[in-house]
């Protein structure tokens, strides 16, 4: 017999999430609802995109609705090869492998190279979905304190393990600041590292990513992950690396070996959301226009990314300051933990090219009111 | 500087592979080639179905490209509160919560349950994304031999953790066999454990699934975990299972948490198809049907689900039959270590609803033959 009923622990655990004021229920929204979506990761407005919808129509129709099978066995379209040339040519890197979610490419791309014998030195900010890769992957493990380039190379130093691999993002989610990503590449190649950057808000914001930008695209020994679902409003993910790289994904990445092919569909909208991408250079300036705007009437600190975080003194104001704002209609999120890195919560205010130069001017308003009564 | 270069390591895997004739290339495929394709999941043919493929495009041209953010942000559609609801009343469950892969649904559910402190039972033949799923929780674990009721009996018997929970699959995908459920819930009824039974080769093929059919659909403590890919011919999971466990994975499962909620058109894919099935009872009927025929003809044990299992000689006589059907384009699989539980290599064959008797009768002759001489 167990110790704890299950019952009564789901019970407690319910129980202390209401205590807590942390319960979170999901609230189903319509296809055309009139609020102004400044919470989402649609940072270029592409999946309302007509081309991005009718590319995703287009896919399903011709394709079918699945992919029927897990991309080693049949599950591999010449829509995904496609994609994945386009990726990799746009962001300057040798090769690509789509997967289902951005999750699944940080599972992938970390539980494929990295095993018990390695050293994984990670910035405390890391997302979720690379803080489980290295939790599955069972290797040593250094947390270094956000984008503390020493403290990455006091840990470099310090050997540990057969292979060494750093993880951090090119644009941190929470704080929507930018990591020391050429720095970090440096000090990789000095002590024969790999180094994982997430570009999950770095690319189509930074047009084709920081990464590129810096010059660090193509480096045989940093690879890239990235997501369908926010700039190019999709869904799923990439890794984009060295073809060695991605073969030894393709044969050893259970996340990508044993999971459904990405849909056409989604295949399909991220193939025409990437060819927007690059035909609209002005798409990122829009939001980066914008970003700094709002942020100079919140008085926040402009971020590098899209994403403004404005802290709150606790849970419960966060929640308050966000359910003001939706009662005029401007829909904005709120992080409380466990889903902050540092236990601060903040109302996060994503900054989209997709909406009406009206609705933006009047959601401004509205958010500077909400946050001078909350914060 | 690390021991081993990551270049000369990823050159050492990659020559290991090649020596011991399992390395893995991705083949792409045109969207009509005139194949006839029994190495899918797509076993009601619903992914190519009018119907589905219209829903996936209707469901992308009304809501957009993709779902724009996480489930708990904004990303939740009234599409995927009316799939979960019908999901739901189908396989006769209280409630459900649908993912973005099958994947996610077993990391979600073991993540959010089970900690260090639980006792994990598990089948030695589950999905790899349950056994990630386990190495995720940290939990103690006890791996039974394949549907092994004595073995879990004992396990359960022997305590070993403040919870327990226990890991099967109605229908084992390698195999093709049904586990013992009835004899599972009972032991797990007794000793006030959970159950986790993943439907992925289930449900469709035994229409509500193997876990409704048994009478065991309902219960507190029997949670089902699915996929909208393989039956249902689209992309994305679920979990089926009380209220209470749907609302504390809501609040606690990371791959639920920080992943895009699923897009538009598989979600749309997924309801038409169930809607399609519902009205279709005779489409698990034609599988069963031609799933007796072909083990018939080539002398194999009938599997309980829609996947033949051949044993071959050896991988290489595996891929060498399975290149000798292609020829005359019939596409088998083929499962090579480490893709099965107990190291030897198969044809795998799935069968579908959705092909013509026509090409069924000649895809069947070209099997018996091949089959025949290889061996």
């Amino acid at each position: 017999m167990s110790d704890i009923s299950w019952s009564d622990w789901l019970a407690e655990q319910a129980a202390d999430r209401e205590a807590s004021g942390l319960r979170r229920a999901l609230v189903p929204r319509g296809p055309a609802d009139r609020v102004v979506d400044l919470a989402g990761n649609d940072y270029l407005g592409l999946s309302g995109h007509p081309a991005v919808r009718q590319g995703a129509a287009d896919a399903a129709l011709v394709w079918g609705a699945g992919a029927g099978a897990s991309r080693l066995v049949t599950g591999t379209l010449d829509l995904h090869a496609q994609l994945e040339a386009e990726l990799a040519a746009y962001a300057g890197q040798p090769a690509a492998l789509v997967l289902s979610t951005g999750y699944h490419a940080n599972l992938a791309v970390v539980s494929a190279l990295v095993d018990r014998d390695c050293h994984v030195i990670s910035d405390a900010h890391i997302h979720a979905s690379l803080v489980d890769a290295v939790r599955l992957s069972r290797a040593g493990l250094t947390v270094t304190p956000h984008s503390d380039v020493d403290a990455v190379r006091d840990a470099l130093a310090s050997g540990g393990g057969e292979r060494t691999i750093v993880l951090a993002e090119s644009i941190y989610s929470v704080l929507g600041d930018e990591g020391p990503l050429v720095e970090l590449a440096a000090l990789c190649e000095e002590h024969g590292a790999l180094l994982v950057v997430d570009e999950a808000h770095g690319l189509g914001v930074h047009g084709a990513g920081v990464v590129q930008r810096l010059g660090l695209a193509g480096l045989p020994h940093v690879i890239v992950t990235m997501t369908l679902s926010k700039s190019l409003g999709s869904q799923g993910g990439a890794v984009l690396a060295s073809p060695e790289i991605v073969d030894h994904l393709v044969n050893r990445a259970r996340p990508f070996i044993f999971d459904t092919a990405l849909a056409p569909a989604a295949t399909g909208a991220a193939l025409a959301a990437l060819r927007v991408l690059r035909e609209s250079p002005e798409l990122p300036a829009v939001v980066r226009r914008r970003v700094l705007d709002l942020a100079g009437s919140l008085g926040v600190e402009p971020p590098a990314g899209a994403v403004l975080s404005v802290p709150m003194p606790s849970p419960v104001v966060a929640v308050a300051a966000q359910a003001a704002a939706l009662e005029q209609s401007v829909r904005v999120g709120c992080f409380r933990p466990p889903s902050v890195p540092d236990g601060v919560s903040r109302l996060r205010i994503t900054v989209s090219a997709g909406i009406s130069d009206d609705d933006w001017a009047r959601a401004s308003d509205v958010l500077v009111a909400v946050v001078k009564e909350h914060a």
